[in-house]
């Protein structure tokens, strides 16, 4: 790519790699931050700056909240050896460690449920499962504005769902109340500029983007994911990672229960933590 | 609030009101985007510039995907039948026929199922729970890229949580697969600045933000839910809104299964789209 390309060729070159991109599209500050996103698993240890915790609620705050419910909430951990145990709850991830910052993001229907009763108020809507996903979506809105303030300020991020591996133990960790779960932890920290993350490419966009209706063209679908299978070869060869492609990691991920690394029980460990999922 | 105030106390005071605020966070353009969201309901019918929608797939693809499985599809739905039809399913929402575009957001198992099929692979961990909640959250976190995109272009937004009162009959306007459900509709278009939306004041970051456990302080909850209601009642004073506060609409909503609007049903519906949720 030319170097006089502006950087919106740059960006979607980075995201969709040698694979169908738009022709154009908008930009700006913002736009350009979200698209640079990348997901950084190599932390210096530096503490956050004072402040910047209350940045990242007040852009989670300012997500949108079903019915202005705000049924989520964040437990901010710091503590080392808090986050030693979350770093082996989640399969050993050591970036849980190494940054200073993990959040937690909790489907939080207890709130609701105490207001009720200081109240008087029944409060038996809050057994359903639609309640559960409605707590789930919001507290990922709420987090995803927080992943763009903190890469607005040169912060790095990863997600880890893998605290669903073991939902009871990350509750206790956490010091959850009964309908409260972790559905996601968020770590936080600076990038170590010695072990850099790269921009990864995602699918073309005609695999998620249907027009009027959902499309199930089989031939159309089949094509796109061989050239992400590529595309991902390609870009796992030049990070020197294991070139698995993109088709043979999601098979043996759905593959069933076991492949599931505890998330089998999901339903099991929701119901233990206080959620019915009528 | 005197002129000369930063722009950040200014973005604090409209989403705090007069409750306890952070007395300082970091600010650039893409933390007064964030800050400045508020929920747009009045639009004027103009359509949107050509690229837009590949901006804003382009920003909810650079969201963060859970091992990058890419469970989610957007349905771009523009046409003005399908939108009345959209509007009456999610309880006679004028916004989603006034507005050019609503995009439907799918938490989509299929495709990896179709994969499976193409590729003789066993994908039954499609069928458990937790493959539909990291759909669902993936889904959540793309929307919300697409969101700040948005916005960061003038254009508005409200998210539709309505449309899971009829999941069936959304799914049947959106021609989904089964293993494909709309877990939430997002309508785009330009503000009508002839009847412009305000932002809406949040919770204190007390309520929603724990530092290392989970606090329960009671009487803290109680006096900072009492702050909240009363900072609720004020915003919806000016804004000509009947002054519920926050406590009475959360306690109706959630009081039990007939008020959630339908929702009461959502493990049979996702069940009949194909969901066993195991």
């Amino acid at each position: 790519m030319a170097l006089e390309d502006p950087d919106y060729l740059v960006a979607l070159e980075r995201r969709y790699a040698s694979q169908h991109r738009p022709g154009h599209i908008f930009w700006n500050g913002v736009i350009a931050t979200q698209l640079a996103h990348r997901t950084v698993r190599s932390y210096r240890p530096d503490p956050l700056p004072e402040g910047t915790l209350e940045t990242l609620i007040a852009a989670a705050q300012s997500a949108a909240s079903s019915s202005n419910l705000n049924l989520w909430s964040a437990v901010a951990v710091t503590d080392r050896a808090a986050r030693a145990k979350l770093a082996v709850l989640a399969g050993s991830q050591r970036h849980i460690e190494e940054a200073p910052l993990i959040l937690l993001w909790v489907a939080d229907l207890s709130r609701a449920r105490r207001l009720g009763e200081r109240e008087g108020a029944p409060t038996d809507g809050v057994d359903y499962l639609d309640s559960f996903l409605t707590a789930s979506v919001d507290a990922a809105l709420a987090a995803q504005n927080a992943v763009i303030a903190a890469e607005s300020l040169g912060l790095g991020t990863v997600y880890i769902g893998a605290l669903r591996n073991r939902p009871e133990d990350v509750a206790e960790v956490a010091g959850l109340p009964p309908g409260a779960a972790v559905i996601f932890g968020l770590v936080v920290g600076w990038p170590d500029e010695e072990r850099p993350a790269a921009v990864k490419p995602r699918p073309p966009q005609s695999l998620v983007l249907h027009r009027e209706r959902y499309s199930e063209t089989p031939g159309a679908e089949a094509d796109a994911i061989a050239g992400y299978d590529e595309a991902s070869r390609d870009f796992q060869q030049s990070q020197g990672l294991p070139t698995t492609g993109w088709k043979a990691p999601v098979l043996a991920r759905m593959a069933g229960g076991a492949s599931l690394n505890g998330r089998d029980r999901l339903v099991a460990a929701l119901k233990a933590l206080g959620f019915p999922l009528r």
